[in-house]
């Protein structure tokens, strides 16, 4: 049989997202087990993090499992990533003998690395990300990386499935924030593709120039008509936020000048404005408040809506746990 | 209920602090366990550690659990400090944010950080810990901040009760020694608050200049008034060594200076003398010798001392293992 | 009873050696155990790792106990390696004193560091491994050092016999490499002493000036005496091969010019045929290619070879986990 991954969202078919999310539900709560004694996960950070490395080795644990957490830049050697390389150079090993080698020691290998040089038409393609995954023996599972965080995105929706539980025909806006950094587009892209699969309204606000890559939109269109759901793009925010559901808040970089940090800065002085506070609320059908974490106070957001009681923000972050143990389980049968 | 932290050794009680070192040497040997099995501490380390880090992992591996170790500067992401601020700087997470999210995924969060950047005035707040403390909704436990380090003080006093049983009137000297570098107090306020506790006869001997944080001495001698100790300060090493039981040697920092390193450095340069030898050693009741560690050989105290019959440094060190299951199995209830 | 250690292959008598491969070749595929519940390893990481930290940490796991891996120079305290040092300089903590508390709280102590700031005969002493395993009161493992690494051999030696079944008088080559870096002798001169202990017919085929170390050879050719092996040096690698039944490729540097890379660079600039391919593989007896990795693709060895069907180099790396679960075993009893 061959290894699934989990490199995107659009991995996951319609009904083994149902499965996934029910699975969750289930493990909740349930711990600690033994289905995964004597299983190791190894997680590759390239990049920093908080929830998704604490969430990982908790799921373990709960599962009686290990993560053997590396952080590669600073633990282990420097990666030729091109075929038939004459690696006479800086790098020390070929990513195909670290990902054929970490296949023989563990039973799922984790990587975060989200690309940011530039141009966005390669660092799209999430390089590392599928050339672990193409040599890798065990399931890969992405920790987030330039395009995609589904584990986020897994999370997101069993949040918003326990909260409002029908999610068909519910409006969902995913409203781009200010941010004072250039941020991925990973974790909206997730979300998108999954709220489309699930059958949602989807309402993406963003200004202009902040357009989200044009293929995973595609994506999720097909994915809406399939499910019966809707994926529109509008550039005003306020409009936007009429009889939404749920408003998923959250910052990404300009795609058309990835990797120019001073560029993307300079169009973001005029857009101050994208924030969520409470008179934007006040708009919706008093509609749940999420954010994927880390999220940057009275920019993103106000401390008055995410300390409110709408905001279900730790509530994701605690379903990291959950969906990541049903994943496992799910990619280690 | 209210959860318990653990930030300083003043927030235990008398009849707590009895119970705890009772657990403690119950413990002692009583593994592997299952107290903990399933159950997560994350150690947030701003601060470098070898004893702390690994007699942390031991007894959590020794009850069952499980340590998640993070090097918050290099892995996490900066932390905002201040309430209601506008995150447009550096810092891309709130600290209440990290810690409600460590909340809803570990059972404890332990944390080191020793402000030194000054004034003491305010390193002396502890500041990100009792920021950690307030947003957490698990037990916050005290890794070692500039005011205190009340783990080792445990860990002290329970070496001292093995090796002299009664505690009450035995006289410890409190011995200022001399260091290269500028050392936080918390070793030694919290050592003193919890010999006081005890009833122990306590005589702080440092140089002129070199006086403990004012509110800590001011609590020992309550605290030493409650239990029949006494607290007294002398700036004559020679004479404090007159019929001492337990001699624990630690340098620490010039508080009025707090920040500045040259300026103490320059203080410092007469104090040679300040160091633990045989000499010293002979003025005393057959002394123990203690010492937190690590040490700087030959500059706080001779190798002979060090490596003598009434060295109990490496016993301080071992029993951090063993008042660490008894307070995390107390926070744990 | 003595704590035993393994710092040098030679410290592996030719029972014991026999003995351990038999363990190990038990060991595979045999877990989740309970042999080391409860019980630690601490690893302490000068250099960089992926083989070495993932084997043992999935080891330990497969054993029930657990790894606390430790950057030594992020995480813990300069240390002091002088005996009677008066420490008023850098180094916060002695030696003796971290490898003695360490020895409190873990089972066994693991360090890897490859001294290179020249010259050899230094650095070929592994003082600080030394240093550890002299203070430690628990077995101590080398990780690699500049002069051995045992446990890679050990795994290569079981990978051989899986493959040949008998290794008395087998040819094997080790084959000195180009790599356009200084590489330490160490897993060259453990693989000899092991393959010389078994029996093996070896021939190490190198550039002049590119001598191993002579006390080191000297060791193996008495082993070869009692085991009717046989050691010989050459420096043509076309000849050695012929008739060879494996062939070991592996770089390591000039130990005459040891610690200077530039001199190192220059010598090697004439030596790129030293790269195994096809061509010199077909003078060989169908023989099994070897590499501890991580290698350099097309420099060390072409991918056709790396990648062919006689390559066991992703074996090689799979057995660390079971000779090193067979170690601690051993050295645990």
């Amino acid at each position: 049989m061959k290894k699934r991954d989990l490199l995107t969202s659009g991995d996951l078919g319609s009904q083994e997202l149902d499965n996934l999310l029910d699975l969750a539900a289930r493990m909740k709560g349930r711990h600690p087990g033994s289905l995964l004694a004597g299983k190791t996960l190894a997680l590759l950070f390239f990049d920093r993090s908080l929830r998704t490395r604490v969430s990982f080795e908790v799921a373990m644990v709960q599962l009686g499992g290990h993560c053997i957490v590396i952080s590669p830049e600073r633990e282990m050697y420097d990666l030729e990533p091109t075929e038939q390389a004459v690696m006479d150079g800086r790098a020390e090993e070929h990513v195909k003998d670290a990902a054929r080698t970490l296949s023989r020691y563990v039973d799922f290998l984790g990587i975060r690395q989200v690309a940011k040089s530039g141009p966005w038409e390669r660092d799209r393609r999430d390089l590392l990300l599928r050339a672990y995954a193409q040599h890798a023996s065990v399931p890969v599972i992405n920790l987030e990386s330039a395009s995609e965080h589904p584990c986020q995105a897994l999370a997101d929706v069993l949040t918003m499935r326990e909260n409002l539980q029908r999610l068909r025909g519910r409006k969902l806006v995913l409203a781009w924030a200010n941010h004072p950094e250039s941020r991925s587009p990973g974790a909206s892209h997730s979300v998108l593709t999954l709220a489309a699969t699930l059958g949602m309204d989807v309402t993406i606000a963003h200004p202009l120039g902040f357009e989200l890559d044009e293929a995973v939109v595609q994506t999720a269109r097909q994915r809406a008509g399939d499910s019966g759901g809707k994926v529109q793009i509008v550039n005003d925010l306020d409009a936007a936020m009429q009889g939404a559901d749920v408003v998923y808040s959250r910052s990404w970089g300009c795609l058309k000048h990835w990797g120019d940090a001073e560029r993307e800065a300079m169009l973001k002085r005029a857009l101050q404005a994208w924030r969520i506070d409470r008179e934007l609320m006040a708009r919706t059908k008093d509609a749940l408040f999420m954010h994927p974490l880390p999220v940057r106070r009275n920019v993103a957001v106000t401390d008055e809506v995410l300390d409110g009681p709408r905001s279900v923000v730790y509530d994701q972050a605690a379903n990291r746990v959950h969906v990541q143990k049903a994943l496992l389980a799910w990619l280690g049968q």
